[in-house]
């Protein structure tokens, strides 16, 4: 079979092709890099129609990273994606899905596991990254916490997915980010892979 | 803010978004119920027009389960993320990419590392799982090695993602699946929260 075989050329290729189809007008160099990645992540161009970000997201982001700040996810998978080779400070990735306090606290607190450990973020949020990439409660939580008078993150990658509550916590977060620097897609579209590429391009520039 | 914050009744409404969305017509119900996770790992209830598939797939994949086989994939996302109280024999999730041998084999093979790893499925071939969600240079030396006389999985969920290669390796496999029970979806779109999905479909009915 016929097919290109050598790495460097297919992600050549690959980020030529999504330069080439997709609508990049209007987004900063460094947001648009992101969402370059989020594209290569999904095979989808047409994400940017549905990109919402503060101007500020990519450089705090970065910025952070490199003064050691952790990246907190609601997600293993998202967890055990980020490229460590990409993190500028050996940065901590922290996710509290499975600590053995979370499920208490969803009993406690009426509400998903994935919202509840966002209770133990609380010690770790000033300065972090926060990527959300799996559950609508999760980004429901946080912002319910940054009302109360949270400690706000450095930036919020909210891209949860799905049909219950994805929108409206997107929409949410697009309308009032707290203060806090953020990148979002609009609609049901999001998860784990495309936030990982997010996550990888905030860490390091390079494509 | 108003959101549903009860876990079962966010996957029973999900669930129900999905079934009343996607035109699931066709499909027999073991391999609808595997469309409908994928669906939900997604967020679009587009994917039915390009999900190409051997009826026997979802059966054949849940019986070799059921018998011990383990599930081999390209990606350690995938790996991380299959749900392991879903898996019906404690069964291993071999990923090979990181293993020490990985890189020389590709600098003697003139391939990517993804396809390389294929290289030490050989021995865990036989009747097992093999989902591939990120790279379609994986699925394109699996059909290679099958075309030269290798073991046969029990069953390929070939979900590669992207721009180069996807869309070709997917026409391929569902062209010529030489003689192994798959589930693929054509075109550009996949990925390891899809293919996750679809493992998960595959060891346990439970929807």
């Amino acid at each position: 079979m016929d097919y290109v075989k050598d790495g460097a050329e297919i992600y050549r290729r690959s980020f030529a092709t999504i330069r080439a189809e997709a609508d990049l007008g209007g987004l900063p160099d460094d947001v648009a890099g992101a969402v370059v990645r989020m594209i290569h992540a999904c095979g989808m161009t047409d994400l940017p129609a549905d990109v919402r970000f503060d101007p500020a997201v990519v450089a705090a982001g970065r910025a952070t990273l490199r003064n050691g700040a952790p990246i907190i996810t609601d997600a293993k998978m998202v967890a055990s994606g980020v490229t460590r080779s990409r993190l500028p400070a050996d940065n901590e990735v922290l996710c509290f899905l499975d600590d053995p306090r979370t499920p208490g606290l969803a009993a406690e607190l009426g509400t998903t596991r994935s919202a509840a450990a966002v209770e133990l973020w609380r010690d770790r949020l000033e300065g972090a990254v926060v990527a959300i990439g799996n559950a609508p409660t999760t980004l429901f939580h946080l912002l319910e916490r940054l009302d109360a008078g949270w400690p706000r993150p450095a930036a919020i990658l909210g891209l949860p997915v799905g049909f219950i509550g994805a929108a409206e916590s997107k929409d949410e977060l697009a309308a009032n980010p707290r203060g806090v620097p953020f990148l979002t897609l609009l609609g049901r579209r999001g998860g784990s892979a495309m936030t990982v590429a997010a996550i990888n391009a905030v860490a390091d520039p390079k494509e």
